[in-house]
């Protein structure tokens, strides 16, 4: 609410002031807003559609696994609501993935202290015997610690790893502290552990697992591997201090059911000008399944439509802005990749990714060639009102755009403030509830003013020599 | 945080004034605080045993519903920790209850938008066939609209009841709302429902839901009954809204496990005078399974016992503090029955119970014989200091001294805020992470300041003529 409040606040100063551009002085350094852009801008700090789509979306469907009948369900769902919208060329382009199936899943202290653990399996994670597996538990207080374990000291146990992530408002603290969970099965089950369970990477205190992939190199046979609540391994953690032997029973049931379907939906504002490329926006369409997928990634699928949404039922922007809401971007990105396969040669000019939440964006980041950078700082200008800063990193966050962004297209970060979204990130709460309405309308209308920008900017922009990634 | 900020800042405003009763006036219609009352108050808001205490039940045994073996493992834990606390005549009284057990339990919308409901059984619900129950809903904005449906109208339906409670600093919201728990399930039965879901009787939006007893009158056979999380009712509700029939599967296999052994435990601070009486302060020991009851009821038995301890350490007082931390206060309250029945006789001059989690007391209500009334006005004079108000209802409130209080013996309420209680309430969520430790110490302190009182008051506190209870 802290937060709220004090986003109303901001806007409303914002917004009693006259936009930049009509009669005010422009500030040092920063080049005026035009005109259309600022109403664009405005008006969609009324929008509704974001939050429409968001509602439809986890009502009708819910989670939506990639690879599942459920992410079938939504790319229906999201062909029918792209197309009310009167977007063109809308459509589904399908493609095949190696898929993982959650089974049972449950824990429980067997001694000292008896009691149940809540958790739940990692994507990819191997299975226990059906009737469970029991094991004493080896305690590493964090990833470091089970790296530095030797070889076969896990022979039989169950390791248990700790971590106390911490929440930035730019979400670094995901990749310092995830090794736990993105390698750390991989790590155990080369040291011979029977299993392994980690405390969840998350920054909440409660006893809602958080979900996500873990990967096994090639010949290395996946072991159990379960994330505990926070809640959970705190309590498991003061067992640990007390100093004597405890015994855990895991029992994941989990299971690989082959090649499934999933597939990209793709929607499109028309440019009018051909030649001048196609401008890329968009989120992951598939969940993971223990919440409904509102922040993760719900609100960037709406936020990105939502904003190309007011671009569409205006005069036909410049460049064509192709919405895409990919599938299978948490086990594997093979939405990801079959649309690089596809349309790789298709003449993008710039690919933007949200999927960080519903909180508002606070900074905007730029990885543009140097003839385009007047676009960025038009960019910047745009967004300011909306109390963005402009970051000294560059752009190109978003699994589902890598391939791109490696591939030299141009790209803008707008980073959305991540103070609570590993708070939910993956668990049973990323619900509707979680999303701030207020928020929302900011998002759209950064993402509005940055389309405005960029859709119409008589600029070239062309591609950036090839790298590896930022 | 911004209460344990609030208290704080009013904690350092309080202590920073030296005690009323030193040197300072006192404010018109308030006794004097004795040097000793004060002091005793002011060092247990440095108390560390009531945090100590829900730390060790959490950790060292969690759940312990009424007659488990946990509830048996809590009472061997709270043997051991009562002696080492140096308390006297610590002991075990057992007795049987009727045990309801809880089963699998999963929900999930079939149609026509797929997808699985976070629910828990009540206590006390009946059981679908193993392989679960498929019906269409029939949906109840609150439990007066239930009330009203004809009898017959629910053959083979799933009745789906909401309510919109809201958070109230006494909890009196609780009441209100809680009628489609406490008998929704009764009146749906008795108009032939296949099985009753309703919205948690809380008010959080998670995805938790809420456990707690429902009862069936004699001849009603129980049907099916959950509670669906908040978070789960709100989709639900979202989903009535587009005007489509809804099937819903329920499979929920609790059963009756017949008479188990529950029983309470029973430490004493014993008094210097016999003749002046027993004065019963305590919680539950038991709690719903879900949690670990750090709220309800750890934080009610240590912030007792915590308390009794500080006068334990000093010099004897005048009355015996008997502290009783009772067993099966959640499904049926045997416990209690049982005490009741054993100790009836004993010379009770006051009762008072704390269970209603482990944030700060904020009111202080008296139900006294007119004679003790000054014993009332020196409790309400010492409380002051803490920020704690006086009512001006009757105190006698816990469901473990109920049979006392109908008897006629004295009691006093302290009560505690309850705007974030039923966030928590019977929930996964209630774990040692919800008890703030400032909070916690203001509630010893004000237990510590009321013992102190009325365990030396020199007045006679006589029974209270017969009543039906408030």
């Amino acid at each position: 609410m802290t937060k709220t409040t004090l986003l109303a606040a901001l806007l409303a100063t914002a917004l009693a002031t006259p936009a930049f551009g009509q009669g005010r002085p422009v500030p040092p350094g920063q080049p005026a807003v035009a005109a259309d852009v600022a109403r664009l801008r405005d008006s969609a700090l009324k929008d509704d559609v974001a939050y429409d789509i968001i509602e439809g979306l986890t009502t009708e469907v819910g989670p939506r696994p990639g690879g599942s009948p459920a992410e079938a369900r939504a790319r229906a769902w999201a062909v029918a609501k792209l197309t009310a919208l009167g977007f063109k060329n809308v459509h589904i382009e399908t493609t095949q993935m190696d898929t993982w199936q959650r089974g049972k899943e449950t824990g429980e202290v067997i001694s000292p202290f008896p009691q149940p653990l809540r958790l739940t399996a990692l994507g990819g994670s191997g299975a226990t015997p059906p009737d469970g597996l029991t094991a004493e538990i080896v305690y590493f207080a964090n990833f470091n610690a089970l790296l530095a374990a030797p070889v076969g000291s896990l022979t039989g146990k169950i390791a248990f790893v700790t971590n106390a992530m911490v929440a930035t408002q730019d979400g670094s603290s995901y990749g310092a502290f995830g090794s736990a969970r993105f390698v750390g099965p991989n790590i155990a089950a080369m040291k011979g552990a029977a299993a392994i369970i980690i405390r969840s990477i998350g920054s909440d205190h409660g006893r809602g697992p958080h979900a996500g992939q873990t990967n096994f190199a090639k010949g290395v046979t996946p072991i159990p591997a379960a994330a505990l609540s926070v809640s959970d391994a705190d309590n498991l953690e003061r067992m640990v201090r007390r100093g004597k032997p405890i015994m855990i029973k895991l029992v994941l049931t989990p299971k690989r059911i082959g090649m499934q379907e999933t597939g990209n939906v793709i929607a499109e504002v028309p440019g009018s000008d051909p030649s001048a490329g196609i401008i890329l926006v968009g989120g992951h369409l598939d969940s993971w399944d223990l919440g409904t997928g509102a922040l993760d990634d719900g609100a960037g699928i709406a936020i990105t439509a939502a904003a190309a949404k007011r671009l569409l039922d205006g005069p036909a922007p410049r460049r064509t802005i192709r919405v895409v809401w990919f599938g299978d971007e948490e086990t594997g990105g093979s939405g990801a990749a079959a649309y690089f396969s596809a349309h790789k040669n298709d003449h993008h000019v710039l690919v933007a990714e949200s999927d960080f939440g519903a909180d508002r964006v606070w900074r905007v980041e730029f990885r543009l060639p140097d003839a385009a950078k007047p676009v960025g700082d038009r960019v910047a200008a745009a967004l300011a009102p909306l109390g963005i800063v402009r970051g000294t990193a560059t752009g190109g966050d978003g699994a589902d755009i890598a391939l791109l962004v490696k591939d030299g297209v141009a790209a803008i970060n707008l980073n959305q403030s991540g103070t609570r979204y590993f708070d939910y990130h993956h668990t049973p709460e990323d619900t509707l509830e979680r999303v701030d309405p207020e928020q929302l309308r900011q998002n759209v209308a950064a993402w509005t003013a940055m389309l405005a920008v960029v859709a119409n900017a008589p600029e070239e922009i062309a591609k950036i020599p090839p790298t590896t990634g930022k």
